[in-house]
């Protein structure tokens, strides 16, 4: 599954022990494996590469330069959201035509920068989004491809939070509608409708409901066949589900089986979203025993990371498992805790852990995804540094934040 | 209450349209009134004068220096909690004997600065945390004074997450322990402990749990008399509720009538530690109307700002009024949603809110405290602007960051 694996008693990435960077490069900090990260999205590419379909990681999950450069290198597209992601995307060498932008709320600035570099298609979520992106294409003398996010309403059974295609999310368009657009499309002069896209959510790590919004999707493409609409993409979309404690997701190789049939039958070029299944399992989180608190009712183990670090706990409940960077024995239930002031500052609760003392680092497993890239200077804390792993070689991939970095923008 | 206020059609700060704000600096634009600001301040200043109580402002609620300038330019000290914190404290130009420094997960670096720079005491959360306190001025030899902070068990009622007053909490120390502790002050030897800390939680709006808090800790105080054990402050934390929405929160005044008595009886100096309370109302957030979505079941009000830049409504559940710069007829119930790509995105769910249109701007109230500071650069989003209104004069007190800003510390 990854490569962070016990070998005696060290925990170890690779072939670097871990102990040695939380210690070379100080706590918190984010180590990812290059191997890892390589081989998740090589297991994705070969499950579809009878369909020779584009990867097109989604940089939401993680944003850093050199994971984008890795993928890319490997084939890989990506998968934007805003002018940030487009800019990153950019600097990391990603050629413009395999990059597909998403968002339900494109600024104008965005959508013009975007049709400037000519990049392959945006996902459309609303009317007025396409009305403004013809609008801004005809300004610019240019034809833009776009693709229409089709909202199936179909249940992902993940977090209400990372739910995005039932008819109550705001995300894309439903069936009926669609296809009024799609009849009204000679009226965008300026647009090129070449596909359709969904993405029903995160974290799903069953195959049904995959099955159900591409069964409803390609009946779809069908009948617009039968009337005359050709399209040259279907974008799938991401939402593939990781092992974070039990769960037991369907592989690469299981999802295209589910699912390859269907695309055939469409007939069109096939586009994945994946993120989390990419880049997940590739990172994980060290840091530091502070204190070992006993209470009355209690027993915390207080570190040096905190909801600033990792906010996935306290805003989706999540679970990621935690291990000790060298072996101990026992294991007591505990709550571990960081020294952020709330009491929603929390990695695991009440979690049976390793009877680890002060000073010990810990690894708060899976945290590739949604880890660094949502984490922010709350508490006025510097943001971690980042290290890539790759064997036995260690590269710093983002230094930790200075103290005069936190105030750079402000008046002096 | 505050300084946002129409006239005509149109909402100002104070003598500022706010409207050639959005138009002038861009969305999305975070807006302070220093008004409201020192007027917040004074309010409580005046209502604990008979104590001469020191104010010491909560940093994590709103950093900007500008804040801390403000506040420390009309006599207020302030609360800290990390390191960071310290560095804008000080760079803000704060007394280093105006600082006290609370937190479950000092570090040992951090500990040490703030010996250094001769702060007025630590909150101590933990017996390690007072042995390893001791240990470092030992090193320095200095001698460093302390509180204890206190764990009343009290039920604040408020949000689970920023409830830090019950035992199971990973806040404080029960008084029991704590008199253990007090009784072997003399084996720390680096340490004076001067004081006692309670802070049971944050947006409190009613009296009764604070009254709870500090009789205990009243009590417990005159017991340590009769012991012979003396101290000189007592720090009664932060928590003072304000108005989101339908809030009846006590005001300064009638908090300080239901507690001065408790706190006369004690003898002490006092200390309060309020963030919210100060900025909460003094500030709001602009955001630009991108799309008006109709679906089948709902409403979208699409807008340029997302959870990134004002986390609240999906971490709390958080309840903000959002009011048009300009005054529109109707109401209509909609989602208002940034544009980032989860449903947890929201501002507000199923709101009647006035029938606005696209490219019309609206401001999200009550967003001073735990707005920008909790803000982070996800989907890589370049945080806000912020500036502060001062009469008819505006201020940049933090320009927006650029993309290029977003990707400083990774390796080119």
């Amino acid at each position: 599954m990854h490569d962070f694996r016990y070998k005696g008693k060290y925990l170890y990435c690779e072939k670097v022990k871990l102990e040695d960077l939380a210690g070379r490069f100080g706590t918190p900090l984010y180590v990812y494996s290059y191997r890892t990260l390589i081989d998740h999205y090589l297991k994705l590419e070969k499950a579809f590469r009878p369909v020779k379909a584009l990867i097109c990681y989604s940089v939401k999950a993680n944003s850093n330069l050199a994971i984008l450069k890795a993928l890319i290198a490997h084939g890989a597209g990506l998968d934007i959201v805003s002018g940030g992601e487009l800019f990153r995307a950019l600097k990391a060498g990603c050629p413009a035509e395999k990059i597909v932008y998403a968002s339900v709320g494109k600024t104008d600035g965005e959508i013009e920068e975007a049709i400037r570099r000519g990049i392959l298609f945006f996902n459309v979520e609303s009317l007025p989004e396409l009305a403004n992106i013809n609008r801004i294409a005809a300004k610019l003398n240019k034809i833009t491809r776009v693709a229409i996010r089709i909202n199936p309403d179909v249940e992902a059974k993940t977090h209400k939070f990372i739910t995005t295609g039932k008819i109550t999310n705001k995300f894309g368009i439903d069936l009926k509608n669609a296809y009024k657009i799609l009849c009204m499309r000679n009226n965008f002069r300026h647009i090129r409708i070449c596909g359709l896209h969904i993405h029903i959510g995160s974290q799903i790590t069953e195959s049904s409901p995959f099955v159900s919004a591409i069964k409803k999707v390609a009946v779809f493409i069908l009948e617009l066949k039968r009337k005359g609409i050709y399209l040259e993409y279907l974008n799938i979309g991401g939402g593939l589900g990781i092992v974070y404690d039990r769960e037991t997701p369907q592989t690469a190789q299981r999802y295209a089986s589910k699912i390859m049939p269907l695309l055939k039958k469409t007939g069109l070029k096939i586009i994945l979203e994946p993120g989390r299944f990419i880049v997940g399992n590739a990172g994980i989180l060290l840091t530091k025993v502070l204190y070992i608190k006993s209470t009355p009712k209690k027993k915390f183990v207080i570190v040096d990371a905190g909801m600033n670090d990792l906010i996935r706990p306290a805003l989706y409940g999540a679970h990621h498992n935690i291990l000790p960077l060298i072996k101990v024995p026992g294991a007591e239930k505990t709550d571990v805790v960081g020294p952020i002031c709330e009491s929603g500052d929390f990695l695991a609760k009440e979690r049976r852990i390793p009877k680890v003392k002060e000073g010990m680092y810990l690894a708060v497993m899976s945290a590739g995804a949604y880890g660094f890239s949502m984490s922010s200077n709350y508490n006025s804390r510097r943001r971690a540094e980042e290290v890539m792993v790759k064997r036995n070689k260690v590269f710093v991939i983002r230094t930790r934040e200075t103290y005069a970095d936190l105030v750079r923008n402000e008046a002096k």
